[in-house]
């Protein structure tokens, strides 16, 4: 009988094997995609696309077992060579080819120049070539970044005791209620798309204290704007016992500040790659929705139009008055009016037409929702009858309350949202891997 | 201005930090849910249900500052009292009461008895009691492991070079075609939800060469059995470069082994709980697909009724046989026929109508399936052709074929299923926190 016993150590090396000084005049295999042919003749150089980045081969005729007609960009490749220094080469070493092994070929030249640092193609044709585009070093490296957040955020609130639950995309009923929902038939019964957790984080509070969730929500918003998408992954926790909101904003911050240390220790190859300025979370400033209307309205002299709500231009300025006041990226903007929020958010028992809700901007832009709910089963009830909101499909939401709470609230973050800015991206499908909107349902 | 500065030390402490032997003595702040109370006249015993286990409290007549009566099983409190050593309190420590501060009180009381050791509910009440029935500390502990299972997954694979990724769950077209497709209407245009992230990470290979995804999937089987969800969660990965379709097999026995790893060091709480054995994961068996068929049915006597693919029994006895021969909980069954697998799958150039794929059972049921997929373009088309399928809506899929793709494969883990055999749970709903069944759309 044979038996799989684990990963065992490969032949072939990868960059952080192959690119240590120790390894000079070594000779090693590796493999990698053939991201450029640049023929000079009597030599070529051959750059080799690994998981971790380029590495330099050179092709020399006679020397290498090759011949170099037969070698197409974008074919995969196993290789041997010797290694050895060169200022010019990325990483510092260049690999000399002593074999080339195709292992694969591809079977048409690309559309677009993938391995241009930039490709100068329109967000329409890469998305359009999604596949192949993103095989550019610098597209790629997004997606890694992003990777970082998502893993900066889930490891903070491992460490703060939060429990991760996976829960059903598929239901009777919307969290949040309203039009913006996609419907399905689930066997001959209506069903629709989850557009948040938001219930099921909440009850689960009641079981766990402490919760997050990293996965796909859906709006059948019909916004076709640089912000929006129509499915995106909110990076989503719920915490109990909380002492007010401010401890849900504090939590923020943590997820905040340890994300930027992962992306610093672990990123930082793309993080240079996308020549990105990492944002300030030591502190982040708090302040109320109605101070800060009235704080932009009179440093950039512009007509409050809608108290209710903060539109686009007002967020961009909210975070420029902070930038400019106090070298702040981030503001917490605080005491959303009530009408404006879900029937489950709190009121302020000082102003009931407040909430003690939050939005968190980052360099002009939303990024997160949150704040504090209501927890008492007979308040919530109150609530939504004054709302005349129907508790239909709401059954299980409220037996959580019924059956006893803790003081709680939460959050949601647009991951996509937060990579864009912290990349300086100015359209949220630039860090969207595979993009959902009005018009994209492919690739 | 006020500013957030990250997350602080509260004076209410968690289990870990006040069940230690240095805390004896100390006066302590905590809270947490009242999860029972046991009244025997001038003392109390109420137990406190935190996320990290059970605290037993003593409430005394004239010595805590509140009136039991006050107190109901399910409010949320906060207490301060004195730690003192007992031998029959959870940990060994209880807190002699000095105050309670009521955080939260029940609308009506308990419709089942949580704080059982074992509700002894049926598995429908239980499920369609959910919010409150996973109070109970072992339904709890449950979806801890299974939290154990994905972090073990995803740590295990980002050590090894994955990328993480998040590819949309609304698309055009089915990976896998078929009828088993939940269907719904996208801004006028018919769209389907991804029954896997297949076509996805096939084509991130060509960008990452290795990807994972930890994301919910659909399937609209009409199938109403122990062991079918119509959403649940797929650990799905995908590698390029290898050297065989062993590679995969593998990586997932490192998966694995890593997994039973962080249960082991992190867990042993809710093992302890739950009484889980962990399986063997050292060496695990491999054997081919009509191997295994043959000796089950020599073994036990059992006449081989369909030589394409495997009984639900019969993976039973594939189970039973490498347990009984080699002390093994895991096997992976190779070289499934050609017929019953997917267009993607590579054929096995020895003998064309078996691939290079294989299941991975588990003390008797099927946790994963995979396999090397077909990486070259004109390949492919001849494969698509010859099976007569149509090539709509996959012509991003095929462009990444088209412009070069590595030798690859990968597989798909069912999150439930795992978890299932783990905990030696019959049902797979007992481990999905809210499942989706053919009568299931709520809670």
């Amino acid at each position: 009988m044979e038996f799989l016993t684990g990963v065992a150590q490969k032949e072939t090396l990868e960059l952080s094997q192959l690119l240590t000084s120790d390894m000079e005049g070594k000779t090693v295999k590796t493999n990698g995609a053939v991201h450029t042919i640049r023929d000079m003749g009597n030599i070529a150089f051959v750059v080799l696309r690994k998981r971790e980045g380029l590495l330099q081969c050179v092709y020399e005729e006679g020397v290498t077992a090759f011949d170099l007609k037969d070698l197409k960009e974008a074919a995969t490749v196993e290789v041997e060579g010797t290694l050895l220094h060169s200022e010019k080469a990325p990483g510092g070493m260049e690999l000399r080819l002593s074999t080339i092994k195709v292992l694969s070929e591809p079977a048409e030249s690309m559309p677009i120049p993938i391995a241009k640092w930039k490709m100068n193609t329109s967000l329409e044709t890469n998305l359009n070539l999604r596949p192949i585009s993103l095989r550019n070093i610098r597209e790629r490296a997004k997606f890694k970044v992003q990777e970082g957040v998502v893993k900066g955020f889930r490891e903070f609130l491992d460490s703060q005791g939060f429990t991760e639950i996976h829960t059903p995309k598929i239901g009777s009923k919307g969290a949040e209620g309203g039009a913006n929902i996609f419907k399905l038939e689930y066997f001959h019964r209506p069903a629709v798309l989850a557009q948040s957790p938001q219930f099921y984080k909440q009850m689960m509070v009641g079981v766990f204290d402490r919760v997050f969730e990293t996965a796909p929500v859906f709006r059948a918003e019909k916004h076709n704007t640089k912000r929006h998408l129509n499915e995106y992954t909110s990076l989503d926790f719920e915490m109990g016992y909380i002492d007010s909101f401010e401890d849900i904003m504090a939590m923020e911050t943590g997820v905040l500040q340890h994300i930027v240390k992962v992306l610093k220790e672990q990123y930082s190859r793309e993080l240079a790659i996308l020549n990105v300025e990492l944002p300030r979370t030591d502190e982040i400033p708090m302040v109320r929705f109605d101070e800060a209307k009235r704080l932009v309205s009179e440093k950039y002299d512009r007509p409050i139009r809608n108290p209710y709500d903060l539109e686009p231009e007002e967020e961009v300025l909210i975070s420029r008055y902070f930038k400019e006041e106090y070298d702040a990226d981030f503001v917490f903007v605080t005491h959303y009016p009530s009408k404006k929020r879900p029937f489950y958010a709190m009121d302020d028992p000082a102003d009931p037409t407040f909430t003690l809700s939050f939005d968190c901007l980052f360099r002009g832009m939303e990024i997160t929702t949150g704040g504090q709910r209501i927890h008492d089963y007979h308040q919530l009830i109150e609530k939504i009858e004054k709302r005349g909101i129907t508790t239909e499909g709401m059954d299980a939401y409220l037996m959580a309350f019924k059956h006893g709470m803790p003081p709680h609230g939460g959050l949601g973050i647009g991951m996509e949202r937060l990579t864009m800015k912290l990349l300086g991206e100015d359209n949220v499908r630039e860090t969207t891997l595979f993009p959902r909107d009005l018009s994209r349902l492919e690739p």
